[in-house]
């Protein structure tokens, strides 16, 4: 039996071998293959009654499966996340392996960069990152990857835990310049692009306070207690989510938006759908909003990133 | 965040990490957890109708997950089976992974070894295994794991791929005889233990053929049209199986026994619940048969054997 062979990526290694920009356009693909239906995407397995989640996904035309393992702690240990990211082709005996907690944060970055790339203005440039914990410096690095931003401001609870964030990326980015913030409502008036990354339960900014023709991507709720916008606000955008059944069972600024009759389910638009017709035409005074909760597409899109960084032989 | 910790083990890595001593014994704990209920094993994911096997285990007091994911490809790939093997904790951010097609050519290995030491003679000299493909010598080195063999037979469907099979292993073994063998009847004559491990559809050899007392193997079948015995002298035997559901549904020589009305499916035993009560008393002339098709709590016992050689700061 010839041995088969398996090439394993730790987080540093994974972060070498693929950079943002490629992520963004895996992260691309795999949304609008998502939405014609390129995809089986079995039901996640939670076993532990979600201590340990487990969701494969495949891609039927090329005969590739990803699937993330991870234990989910959240009594204090860090990273609450964690496990691992493997890849497995039907054709070849070539496997792949990644931390999932680094490839975690890349595709939820990316899927920021390709928002934005969409329905932000060509011109954009200054970010507001909100929240400086894990997720953000990817969120950085994912709308650098597509725009052309000049400025970063970066709004937590602390002005400490900002800079903290900052000195994360900043040297990744000599041209960029910086500013660490602990007012969100503050931090969002000049911004072109807004991303929130935070496990708030409450709205962190009103519409009132955004810049005509923002664009706003939530990352952070998954529950329904959490929001990072008000529902009435979201209700009032140029709205996409990145899976219509996921949202609208987890997030909740969209929960509350249903609830209160503002929004109507069946009239959400993914992101997946937009990228694939190219019908983004809006007031370009609006401000579009993307919420996401994530899908299983978008850890598929990391390893395809990687995959392609590996030769067929073994060799990396 | 911290980075998460994962250690990965590749074929050769896994071999040189575990000694088969110790995989049996995790096998046999497992085999006895299983039987008491103390693993969680969901349904098992066959994306792309069978093309990729998802298989996770929780081991429920330990909080510790295993998802073994394969690619089965039976066009020619070789080895047609292979993927990787993962392991999560939920109390610390530490993982590992191996390569599946070891890992699983181990622990079936390892498993006839724990079935061995349960009922073959203790004082069992010869072993003779019949296949001499990918799981032939594992199936070798578990039995010597248990029992003190001075001589090894493996017959093939020729001479030449049983000395291959030999020399795969005998280094391994200096103070062993091993005897290439193209005639399966011929070599379970005078054989202690007999291992089967081929993918034959008809009896490689008849009850009349063995030795009073002998220990049998049944490795190989795992689809309905596949046996290694027949089912009427299976039935004949004192009978052991790894699991009751699995057997009945998959394994060809359980199947005819059943459908003939010469076996009771409800009588079965499992290998679990004889390790777990000792209840393995039986007229020392009889022949003993254990048919395995395969637990997933096998390839978590694989990697709680190879967890146990990685300390905790992730060296190992």
């Amino acid at each position: 039996m010839a041995p088969s062979r398996t090439i394993w990526f730790d987080a540093e290694q994974l972060r070498a071998a693929v950079d943002m920009g490629t992520v963004v356009d895996r992260v691309r693909e795999a949304l609008i293959g998502l939405h014609r239906g390129e995809f089986e995407i079995p039901l996640r397995f939670a076993p532990g009654e979600g201590n340990f989640l487990v969701m494969p996904v495949r891609h039927i035309a090329s005969e590739t499966l990803a699937v993330k393992s991870l234990s989910a702690n959240f009594t204090g240990r860090r990273p609450a996340l964690s496990g691992t990211l493997t890849w497995e082709e039907w054709h070849t005996e070539r496997h792949v392996g990644a931390d999932a907690a680094e490839a975690t944060a890349m595709r939820t970055g990316a899927v920021s960069g390709v928002a934005a790339d969409l329905l932000a203005a060509p011109d954009a440039d200054a970010l507001t990152v909100i929240g400086a914990g894990g997720q953000a410096p990817d969120q950085i690095r994912a709308v650098l990857a597509v725009r052309a931003v000049s400025s970063v401001t970066v709004a937590s609870l602390t002005r400490e835990s900002a800079e903290a964030c900052i000195a994360r990326v900043a040297g990744e980015f000599p041209d960029v310049r910086f500013t660490a913030s602990d007012d969100p409502r503050a931090a969002v008036a000049g911004a072109d692009i807004i991303c929130c990354v935070t496990p708030s339960t409450g709205e962190l900014f009103s519409l009132g306070d955004l810049k005509p023709g923002a664009h706003v991507n939530l990352i952070g709720s998954y529950r329904p207690e959490m929001r990072e916008m008000s529902g009435s606000d979201v209700a009032r955008t140029v709205l996409f989510v990145d899976d219509v059944e996921a949202v609208t069972a987890e997030a909740g600024e969209i929960i509350e938006a249903v609830e209160n009759g503002e929004l109507d389910p069946g009239e959400l638009r993914t992101l997946g759908s937009a990228l694939a017709t190219g019908d983004v035409s809006h007031d370009p005074e609006r401000i579009t909003v993307f919420k996401s909760v994530g899908v299983a597409v978008q850890d598929w899109a990391v390893m395809r990133a990687l995959v392609d960084t590996v030769d067929i032989d073994g060799s990396d």
